[in-house]
């Protein structure tokens, strides 16, 4: 039986992590639990799954909790995250927390030998080379990605060896507004970026799919996770998201990891490899009913995303931070409706074109970039009122 | 340096064979070549590639090649073929003969402890289960598939451990009569037949491949090859033989192996495998030039191949023998104008429904069956004038 924390539980991850822990019987035993804001939601996971740990973001949550399980070891706040993580008596810490906080919790988990299944992106995408060098000193520890990308290339690199790998292929859905030209794009709102054909996300990570953010987020991370150079990573838009990934070798065969878009499969495999595992609420790919795959370029002239984040990637070192930083920032706005859907580009763009590169030394430095992104993209766009 | 012996030099796998080891520098070394009549090519062969010895199938052969190599070992006939896989010195035997004979050179292989490149369709069809004893007895010895649909599950299978294989997916491209129904079929001709989609290959595979025969004879294989119920095993046409075959896992994960249709790719990997190589003569695929790929029921009311194959899988035995033998003696009579198409899956049915099922013991009982089979379709059907 593998012990688990769930970081996140209450989010996207985090809730399909827990129907897979709920319907593999035996195999998984939940450690702890961590919510943010959503207690109600956070108590009805510690009544099912009998958490001997919890952390939560809120004081209301902490005293409602504490109230119904007066004896249950609580944390508060963020520091709860890294309390967990720095728990002896379990083997894999899920992350599925946004945001900085999540790094630190890693950065914890990596520290305590422990296996990281890794859902949260700003960990490889704003400070991977910290983080690489860290895995680095505890040999024990590991990262199994969980992103159905990421999961994809993991399981397809199984076909040969690393220095046999020539390409790494991101597949991209080329979300909601596929096909769309800048024009059209000017005057979306957020309601029509929300609509995505595949997944089902959240709000952030679906208008980050919208404008392939997300898509250039997972070149940085895959150029993180993989040691693979930029120039060997590409992004193929796949609209029907069957072909979850792929890795081509040296001899130019190419192996593909396929199923239905579902986290449950790969937050499951983060828990179980090197093995696999039956489950029944998985469901099988009916290739009769798909009937049809198609791919296409990506058209870099109108979704800017990708080829922002090769720039950041490129650049190195803090880049990538700014390049996340000014995002999330971005799409705030734009949800908040000040900005228009391509002033996100342009908000990422201008922060990166300003920014002087630093050394990611430690989750501080990643902090003080991500905040001074932040504050600069605040003060310049935060009060404007819809301009496009 | 990996020796390697080309039985079948002069044939389509044999070429593309020496084509993969011209072109891979010093990683392969030629011990062996054989030909059977061809021995004009057999001849430039040897001048090329020096090997130590050689097999022809022809006395004119024998002469002309020791006329211009007379210090060269050269045996004459099948009985050459077996003695050149009872040579000490090699590391990789590629069985890419066709017939019975195929069988024998792969059993001395076996026993000699050897890997043997795999193209004869025969000996896991005709001889699977005897073959399997074998390589229980010579546990040194591993037969690595050549054929692209069995290579492709065999670089599937890595993503997984063979107890979490729920399915393999053998793709096929539906040949060239894809979408032609019964009575259309009745007067289609051998020119009709021959002119395959996607791959280039010799002319009675090209017919098997229209007749869904070859998917038959695959299917046994990979029942064979994998040790993998035929309950578990799928056929779906896949008309632009993209994915060359899948692995599905039991968490419903699929693992696919990709490539343009060429096979030098699996012939080498048979070579280098547990590795890779980067070859020149190798191309890349290009999704954005593919862009489509489409998948389809078999239709199995009107291409019989797949099913009589599953009858004769089941039935175990000697029965995929018969299958095999009864199909090729059909294929060469409607080659030669005197059956209709569809009267070859009337002949394999008939034969396998007279047959009485016999343990394969011995390549000496492939033998008898085979011949038993082929002279019964002779006697009904050798001399008959076009029909239908």
């Amino acid at each position: 039986m593998k012990r688990i924390i769930v970081l996140g539980a209450t989010g996207s991850i985090g809730t399909n992590a827990l129907e897979v822990i709920r319907n593999a019987g035996e195999k998984f035993k939940v450690v702890a639990l961590s919510g943010y804001k959503n207690h109600k939601l956070l108590l009805e996971q510690i009544r099912e799954f009998a958490p001997e740990y919890v952390a939560v973001g809120t004081e209301e949550g902490y005293k409602e909790i504490k109230a119904e399980f007066p004896n249950m070891k609580i944390f508060l706040g963020e520091e709860g995250l890294r309390e967990l993580a720095m728990l002896k008596d379990y083997d894999i810490l899920l992350s599925a927390v946004s945001g900085a906080v999540g790094i630190e919790a890693t950065v914890e988990g990596i520290k305590n030998s422990k296996r990281i299944a890794l859902a949260n992106k700003e960990t490889m995408v704003a400070a991977g080379s910290y983080i690489n060098r860290l895995l680095g000193e505890y040999p024990k520890a590991e990262i199994i990605p969980v992103d159905s990308e990421h999961s994809a290339i993991f399981q397809s690199l199984l076909g040969g060896k690393k220095k046999e790998v020539e390409k790494i292929i991101i597949t991209a859905s080329g979300g909601t507004f596929r096909g769309k030209k800048k024009e059209e794009l000017k005057k979306v709102k957020v309601e029509d970026a929300l609509r995505h054909p595949n997944w089902s996300m959240g709000k952030k990570i679906t208008i980050d799919s919208s404008s392939l953010v997300n898509k250039g987020l997972e070149v940085i991370e895959a150029h993180e996770l993989f040691g693979v150079d930029y120039d060997h990573i590409d992004v193929l838009v796949h609209p029907q998201s069957v072909i979850h990934s792929m890795v081509q070798f040296n001899d130019k065969s190419v192996i593909a990891q396929l199923g239905v878009p579902d986290m449950k499969l790969p937050i499951q495999y983060a828990f179980t490899y090197p093995k696999r595992a039956a489950n029944t609420i998985f469901e099988a790919l009916d290739f009769i009913k798909v009937s049809t795959l198609t791919f296409e370029r990506v058209d870099d002239e109108t979704f800017r995303g990708v080829e922002l984040a090769y720039k950041a990637g490129k650049a190195g070192k803090s880049m990538p931070a700014v390049f996340n930083a000014a995002n999330e920032v971005a799409v705030e706005l734009f949800m908040k409706g000040k900005i228009g859907f391509l002033v996100i580009y342009e908000i990422i763009e201008e922060s990166m074109d300003r920014h002087e590169l630093v050394e990611i030394d430690s989750v501080e430095t990643v902090k003080r970039v991500d905040k001074e992104t932040r504050n600069w993209v605040y003060s310049k766009y935060g009060k404007c009122k819809g301009e496009k």
